[in-house]
């Protein structure tokens, strides 16, 4: 094994949105409406689990969908289509959600009528990580095609969140995938996280992940 | 279908490190060593494609690879396990390389006894085709799992590079990715662009790609 030469290229990004994003969590309380932002690689599954959470939710929750793109519409185009209420956040190339983008979505948004508002951040295990959106609860994906490697690679993404949806179950058969393996190490990184295995195309463990945010929010909306 | 609201939030990105990427590619004519910079999202198999990749050209030329991440050294620890020589750049946070860190991925090799060094770049297909990284030709790898969309979201990556590789083919029976419909769709955004089907897993299509390389660095190195 030839030796591996190290070089370290750190540079600060500056995050200081916390004041913004502690605001929007007051706002948000007043108006009892639970935000959830949900992160992941491109095409890891976002909008096809939105679409099939918020069908699992509809009957008990007034839901309404944040979309943000770099570029295109085609996720808010999606949801829309389904009849849910969406506003998409253009971002222009930017990488990644802060808490002032999504106060103006929010802003687009009569919250005194909703229970419960998703934010579908721009597809990226990287910088989302580092930007508080003033959401309630953070969750992502990690599809099964990923491998089981990522969360040693996207270490703070793992972090940060409340909740880790390892979706697209339906490749463990075609893949080498390993649950176990990933558990451990996304547990070592944060031993509070929540896991559901779901298949956003096919339903499976939905109704489970439904659930929690019916728990969830439930216990914000009446806290 | 429900109206959308479009919000614009574009922040304009600042990336003038174009002096430095220039000068990085006049020092590799010097040195005839063609430098390939190689992108996706997350889990899109750039690791495995480059072990394949190395293994089909290693008879012809003498290669290196420059690794990046943002906190593990595991992709350059399994390229060194295969006996070729590998640089970690280890980015501390950053979501992508820069051509002055790649320089100093370069300056920690021996140009002059290499024909051939390729980059694995930050797992991310927003930031890192925003920043030249001062190398010859540039490449992207879209997955199956990720889905055919991709070209409509992520539309930069797509746009600046020179050849595109679709890997994992072997998923294709599972996924309802479309080829045609996008290959369409990256033809629009950029028609010179080279397509390759491939499953670095299997090894199909590898060697019509390491043909591409063998002939994009011969004609570098002889010009």
């Amino acid at each position: 094994m030839d030796e591996i030469r190290l070089i370290e290229v750190k540079q600060d990004i500056h995050a200081d949105n916390e004041a913004v994003a502690n605001e929007l969590r007051k706002q948000l309380a007043e108006e009892q409406t639970f935000l959830l932002n949900l992160m992941s690689s491109p095409g890891a599954g976002k909008t096809t689990t939105i679409l099939s959470t918020v069908a699992a939710l509809q009957d008990d929750l007034r839901v309404a969908v944040i979309e943000a793109d770099i570029d295109s519409i085609v996720d808010a185009e999606k949801v829309a289509a389904e009849g849910i209420s969406a506003i998409q956040l253009r971002t222009g190339g930017f990488c990644h959600l802060d808490a002032s983008m999504v106060k103006r979505g929010l802003d687009g948004l009569d919250l005194g009528s909703l229970d419960f508002v998703i934010i579908e951040n721009v597809g990226n295990l990287v910088c989302p990580a580092e930007f508080d959106t003033g959401a309630i609860k953070n969750a992502m994906i990690l599809s099964v095609p990923e491998g089981d490697d990522k969360p040693l690679k996207y270490p703070l993404m793992f972090s940060v969140c409340d909740v880790l949806l390892v979706n697209k179950i339906d490749y463990l058969e075609l893949s080498d995938f390993n649950l176990e393996v990933m558990r451990e190490r996304v547990l070592r990184l944060n031993p509070k996280l929540q896991i559901f295995e779901i298949s956003a195309k096919t339903g499976a463990g939905v109704q489970e992940w439904a659930d929690w945010i019916r728990r969830e929010a439930g216990a914000f909306i009446s806290s």
